[in-house]
């Protein structure tokens, strides 16, 4: 992969603080099943961070195992998951949530996120006439923060959210795989999040670590035997230290914050310069991932040193791509990428 | 319930060949799970009906529990079933397909049948692209016939699916709850069924029968071990021929069609009445169910005397109401019913 | 099947009670998903006798399905469940219980039941050494009235049992299918089991019913949104009635004990008449089950006119065998089969 | 964790060639999900190993995973798996297997090992006499190289099982949690490995590398969508490339072999000296792991500065317990171990 890349946030290793503390520690012996001091440790950083010291915390591999995890543990049988239509459990997770037994509402959604109106259309009176047991029960709401399209939830946005989750007595759930960026870019912290949901994740992997999710459960009746459920679909590592550690870097001297200023600022950048250059784009994204409206020529042209996605068609000769950085992007990749764009353009216009 | 009633088809006991036979055989002893001679026979009519010697056939006791049977049997875990939004098993089964491990991916459809262009979309390229492993693979398409509206599939419609079920390596189950009624107003028979569809049930319960359902199937490859899916999901009575004696009686003489025949016949009884009293419709359906616009007055003024669901909103003033005949109807039921709207807008426009 | 049975309780139809009240409310139309006057009826029947007004109940059609949905809806995933080792959900429901996520933990047993020992066994500080999360948490004790072998449990063992599963925060749940030959031979009635155990089933297909079983649900923490799980698993008929109604004779008038006497005393009379022939027992039965010790050339010449099961080997010349009664069976049925096994033994003798 | 440690073989993070392959390849860009060339150098190094070019090959993050992801794929839902009674699966992965929908059926075994005796008892006539579709239909039999106590399949027990696997139809599964100490004292290669089984799994975690477990399937018809599966259970990492370039180091120039022959011949050099002190063994294991039998007075000082698990009781003053090495063990730790033990023994004699 030798092409200047804006591909994903999960083409590298790992940030460098976590590369030299697992160097440090390479010789080290800890207690399986995270009864290690790293995992003491860094349970204690995210608990002072969120600002809940009973909350209990798990240390994952994946984004999809922590989302299958929480559906398993949280939902009886017949309860069900309202999400938006695009979002992740619904459409890129392979049918995990289902895997488990539980289904998807999908709702439409304003700008990729649930809305108020959106539980109350499927927990109204309406959803139920007629219906009874017949019909699934919604019991929890899943968002993601930012979400799908690089939009995020305000402060505003989750009390309205917990409010109605309240009215029908649904738990809230945030996924937190870009939960980095989402800290740069929006005015709900760490423990605004804890604050207003029963439970959500802290990704580790797109925002600096190696690998790892942190599973963080705030509403007490969702806590027990959290573990058995872990351990029952693959997500315990008997190595646990080689998580928690990470997250023990992460949360220490504002790192993991550091890390998605860091990718939420390139974005911006290159958001800006874009603009500049009259791109307009698919959504208003303020977080690491942008998405501009190329011409297909363009994105013919570009596509031959700078890796990057497309996300779907906008009108018959332009598409909808993605752009998206992380805390290893740096400014000359994207002085690299505006000065091709600007050469293409040029190019193009010379032609005609 | 001692109201005039058109609430649904499954109100009745069972129509009075099958209470004559249970009599005939109530002191028998039979041997048990489908090894009796009723079971036998049972199957051999509808083999016959069918076209098909080597057909597979299972009785079972409702049907949520083929379907979810069918779907346990039929899938792998990542494979998934297209249907309509408003599909049975999308919406009023308690998302027992889901509790099964599968995951439905609903398609807007038209008049209630999904199309060829809905399984395009979703089996096309475009679904796949960027996406690969991280996406269920739809794997059957799950029709109803009747559908959910009352509308059914042609005979060109279903050598369509077929079609594109080939084209992309797609099982195409047919729910049969109403296929009474189908048989009577569509274009397609028991055999032609048989030919396009790789398995389809035959509902007993609201064609005449006390209870029970048939699954049929046809592909050979979802043949095997039927019969422990069956067991594993409470599906398989130790007294079978409670349920396969009454479709040995529904599959004789021509049975089963007579009872669907007549509840359809009652139904455009109906919608002719209603025409003629100028009555819209949400949907032009030909059988067993029909689907009338009527304002809150009419409706209130009407639940004094008669049963009946309201589907949805119409406008602020109106709704979508539903009527549903069956093999018990009479033709007095209609005439009351008739009177009686009658009667309201008589007195309703006296008042005004 | 013409010869004489003593192959099972679930040959025959059901009982007269039963057929003659189907004969009559064949014409009624009912209220579905036991909205029904019937379904009131035989709830309210069942609650005063088993002394508890607020039990809930759910009529089934199935025993595995009953234990299947027992299973999905008490359990959280890691939740497993204690059962002798061939309990019927341990071996003869096709892994039912597997198939909603949830362990069978076998223990040895005792004469075909769970004892305190084994419970203490499994949840005591033993099973937990070294293990914690890695093991499947005990939480359901399974046991069957009568047992798979024909006996039963005391007043006493369900006292025994109630105050282990108390100590180790188990439910109590007992599989009622054969329950009317157990209220006849033992000292616990349906308002003892009620009291003991957090749900049971009434088992009527066994016992007088043509189909049908009643899951009965003391402990009020696991009566919410059960018929949510049932419909899920395709265990709710649209037409309920046709299932309560038959639990509405059983429960009156003393029709189920009497049923569950009558196929005893048979068994009983059967089980004298065959001591007094010198046989010997596999097991020491009082129920509606038997097990004698039969030669296989006993065996071989009694199969030609009486239909009985075979059990196991015994030794390498004989074998155990199984007699079933019912609510059918005719004591010419068992003088019947006594001179059959006496002539084979004198037309032995004679020979030799 | 300052002790001397005999407690597992995962209590380290990784061998020094696989720290420093991941220092070297820390600022690597990566293609996601497997696409990239580490894990193409992995695969192909793996199929080279095995003789098999054409073997599918799979990265995942724990052993549960990869076992309960080899259910799922492999396994229709009324398919079971034979094995041992205390087989990982059967008793500590939290019945995931369970959670998949699929039965254990345990077996007695010999030395923690399926025998052919076995698996003909459950899958012969008498496992389905009077059974049919009542019973799950056995048709994987896993077992473990080495086993939970140590022993080893050797090359003709892995033939022996392949052919009654045959005979019945049944695939053939290893778990290779600690294969690496199984290639150092058994006769069994990893090409042999491949020969005989249908699948299996290579660990990475107790043998060098920091994380990581790869699956191999040989039998082609088990090979198809096996990635969906993993990705629906969450075991699929977006930077696949973190596990797979362990597997590229471990799988050159015999890394894997000398691992697994560092902890071996550790295991058995303190094996002799036990031996020399008189000490009996629970079994007899060749390989990382040993059972010894302690006096409770032994234990009691030895815990003092030793760490290790006491597996079971042995009479009622001795204990079964387990001593583990890893390729990181020295000979001084050993050295160490003894020393203690010898001033135990004498301080008692002196007293005494």
């Amino acid at each position: 992969m030798t092409k200047v890349s804006f591909l994903n946030d999960y083409s590298e290793m790992g940030c460098p603080e976590i590369i030299e503390k697992l160097s440090q520690i390479k010789l080290e012996k800890n207690l399986p099943y995270m009864n290690d001091l790293h995992t003491k440790n860094a349970k204690q950083y995210i608990r002072e961070k969120i600002g809940d010291l009973k909350a209990e915390i798990l240390f994952m591999t994946t984004g999809t195992q922590v989302n299958l995890v929480a559906a398993a543990a949280f939902l009886r049988p017949h309860e069900s998951i309202i999400c938006v239509e695009d979002a992740h459990i619904n459409v890129h997770e392979t049918g995990s949530i289902e895997s488990t037994g539980h289904k998807c509402i999908p709702v439409k959604g304003s700008y990729g996120k649930v809305t108020v109106e959106d539980i109350e259309k499927v927990c109204g009176p309406k959803y139920w006439d007629n219906a009874g047991i017949l019909c699934v029960k919604p019991k929890m709401v899943y968002i993601s923060q930012t979400t799908e399209i690089g939009t995020f939830y305000t402060k505003e946005d989750l009390i309205a959210l917990r409010k109605v989750c309240d009215k029908y007595n649904l738990y809230l759930y945030c996924d937190g795989a870009r939960l980095g960026s989402a800290l740069a870019c929006s005015d709900v912290s760490l423990e605004c999040l804890a604050k207003y949901t029963d439970s959500f994740y802290i990704g580790g992997a797109k925002n600096g670590a190696i690998f790892g999710e942190a599973l963080v459960i705030l509403n007490d009746s969702l806590k027990t035997d959290i573990g058995f459920i872990a351990k029952q679909n693959g997500a315990v590592l008997a190595k646990g230290w080689i998580i928690s550690f990470q997250f023990e870097i992460l949360m220490q001297n504002g790192l993991y914050e550091r890390n998605g200023i860091h990718s939420t600022k390139m974005a911006m950048f290159l958001y800006e310069r874009l603009k500049e250059l009259d791109f307009k784009f698919f959504v208003e994204s303020k977080s690491n991932q942008i998405f501009p409206i190329f011409s297909d020529k363009m994105i013919v042209e570009l596509k031959k040193d700078i890796l990057f996605d497309i996300i779907d068609e906008y009108d018959n000769h332009r598409k909808i791509v993605r752009f998206v950085t992380s805390w290893m992007t740096k400014i000359e990749d994207i002085n690299y990428l505006i000065d091709r764009i600007k050469e293409i353009k040029s190019f193009k216009n010379l032609k005609r």
